[in-house]
């Protein structure tokens, strides 16, 4: 996407490669929304860093990290001997791998760029077709998001009011994103329409990702506290809420997403307002009967008993907020159920939640 | 309540008078949770601006905090004449009713103190009457909280875990609270039992107030982000919801409170888990016909986009969250239906919200 940084604008995917350098180019996350730079990891161990501290997060951001990252250490090979540069690959898998133990994408993009580089029959030939495939990857992550864009795009009217749920932008993908992507669409085919940004506590995302990337495509959009929802279904100020997916299950229609995201759901169906989830189809999981079975992530109280801002002497800080002597409890998403889903809209068309798995074969499942 | 600081415990109110050194006492609230002191207002005017600062906040405490001053005023007067007494009587009311023009509690207090002195035949009855009705209204605050508690204390049963939302506790009252009453009640009579406390932003009354409040009378309880509460009733974890109430409207059963108050009651309906709202007969609203009458305050949007906390140097500190330039919508409370709240808890009985105009004498209704 378009971002503008001292009067100057240029496009930039979250997640590049710089050939020349063999360095993996990321939009560094932890500084936004307060700066925005891009960085270099000039080695696949940098790559494997820059996912486990978080430079680049978002389901289809770290899986073509990933993948570049693949390609990078294969082309860092020097020699002629297959044998030894498989055993290098194997390597550099696994320090990939274990760089976000929990996430599928950057093992599944991963086994994709593995597939097929296996056809090349000499080390040059490999290293050409790694990075060809990573490249693949990561054009396919943007074209899956532009179909998710075009099969949206008419759920946004002329006017609308749009209720988001964390950050499930192009900062997450490698562009465009998935729940925005309906909305870059509709600003593209020229449409006017206004956005409200869950904070979302308490890692807030959307307060600073979904914020900055709205503001920066010039999109009119206001942040609300997670707890303003209810007073704005309730004045009919929502016309439909659009949100990501960490996990869709594909068998029963049930969506692992932020943690408030059902919170959401459960607002709308009692307004009666349309929700929506986008999704790429690599967020399907196609073996799960039941989300009872997701675990639900617990993560660190201290994100609940305080927040990261910048104070007015612009020092990123750390703040406590809650009494000293309290703990929290902070589950890191819920699951919502298929009932409270209008639609989930994927790269191939808008289905009902309860529809995913008679469409199976036509959502890529290989089950 | 009781409050321990280092190691010593002692009996505290918000709000209490020094009549040796005709000073009202206040905890100075805008300190918490992160230092617990007693400030003293030496003079009516010093009251005044405690309340207009915010040192002192809720209904109850402001209530009783402007009915202390009005008597702190009169005492200070020297002099016989029944005439210039009254003049600043008229005085000392205007400045401290222009404390916080939108609250209707110290004006309703103060003309109650005014109604009763009326009744001295000289300078120095009425200052001692006024003293006695300031004294009588703090001791009634609590008295009708205490009630809330008696009549509430059965909704908390063995085991419960009980969510709450914002600050409806002892700070914004004399003692006891509303909301917390049934709470503390449940404790003195021995019963086990789990609060979580939202933590209500974006001003984080439920995090900072609350849970010190929990805390220092050792009962468990755990910080959750406002977007957790969905996760929780799914899974089955809250059993019964109790919150304050800023205006409840007497002829329809309509709650006005902070903002994230209906959001939950339409979570509590989902789930079928009980929703009630401790409130004393003073918030009730006997004029208005309906709910949509009540004018959404709304507020600064740096509360949105930031938050107070202190830093790890214990600076206290305000460090900005969201995108720099991104707005925010900030509205202060919302409404909550009748049909979504299970019964209202005053200290006359616990009453459906749809009966409260049927009972408006027991109610106190002078309509």
């Amino acid at each position: 996407m378009n971002v503008t940084v001292r009067g100057r604008t240029r496009n930039v995917r979250t997640v590049s490669f710089d050939r020349r350098r063999n360095a993996v180019l990321l939009v560094e996350q932890r500084l936004l929304p307060h700066e925005f730079r891009i960085v270099a990891a000039p080695t696949f161990r940098a790559t494997a860093r820059a996912i486990s501290d978080m430079v680049v997060r978002g389901a289809g951001a770290i899986g073509a990290t990933a993948a570049y990252g693949l390609a990078q250490g294969c082309l860092a090979f020097r020699g002629t001997s297959l044998q030894k540069f498989q055993k290098h690959v194997a390597e550099v898998f696994e320090v990939l791998k274990s760089a976000r133990t929990t996430a599928v994408d950057p093992v599944n993009a991963m086994l994709g760029v593995q597939r097929q580089m296996a056809e090349g029959k000499t080390v040059a030939e490999r290293q050409s077709l790694a990075l060809a495939a990573a490249e693949a990857f990561a054009d396919e992550d943007v074209q899956h998001c532009r179909e998710i864009g075009a099969h949206g795009v008419s759920l946004v009217r002329e006017g609308a009011n749009i209720l988001t749920h964390c950050n499930a932008g192009w900062l997450a993908f490698v562009d465009v994103g998935s729940a925005t992507a309906p909305l870059y669409a509709a600003q593209s085919a020229g449409k006017k329409f206004h956005v409200f940004c869950d904070e979302t506590r308490p890692r807030c995302q959307g307060a600073s990702l979904t914020a900055w990337e709205l503001a920066q495509q010039g999109i009119s959009h206001q942040i609300i506290a997670d707890n303003a929802a209810g007073l704005l279904f309730n004045r009919g100020k929502i016309d439909v809420v659009i949100v990501g997916s960490d996990r869709t299950l594909g068998r029963t229609g049930e969506v692992a997403n932020k943690i408030g995201t059902l919170t959401k759901a459960i607002l709308a169906h009692h307004h009666r307002v349309p929700f929506y989830v986008a999704i790429p189809l690599s967020t399907i999981d196609w073996t799960l009967s039941s989300g009872t079975e997701i675990p639900i992530e617990e993560r660190a109280a201290s994100e609940v008993l305080g927040a990261w801002g910048v104070t007015r002497q612009r020092r990123r800080e750390y703040v406590r907020i809650a009494n000293p002597s309290s703990g929290a409890y902070n589950p890191g998403f819920d699951v919502t159920p298929p009932e409270l889903i209008t639609g989930i809209i994927t790269p191939a068309g808008i289905f009902k939640p309860s529809d995913l798995w008679k469409h199976r074969a036509q959502l890529g499942c290989r089950l």
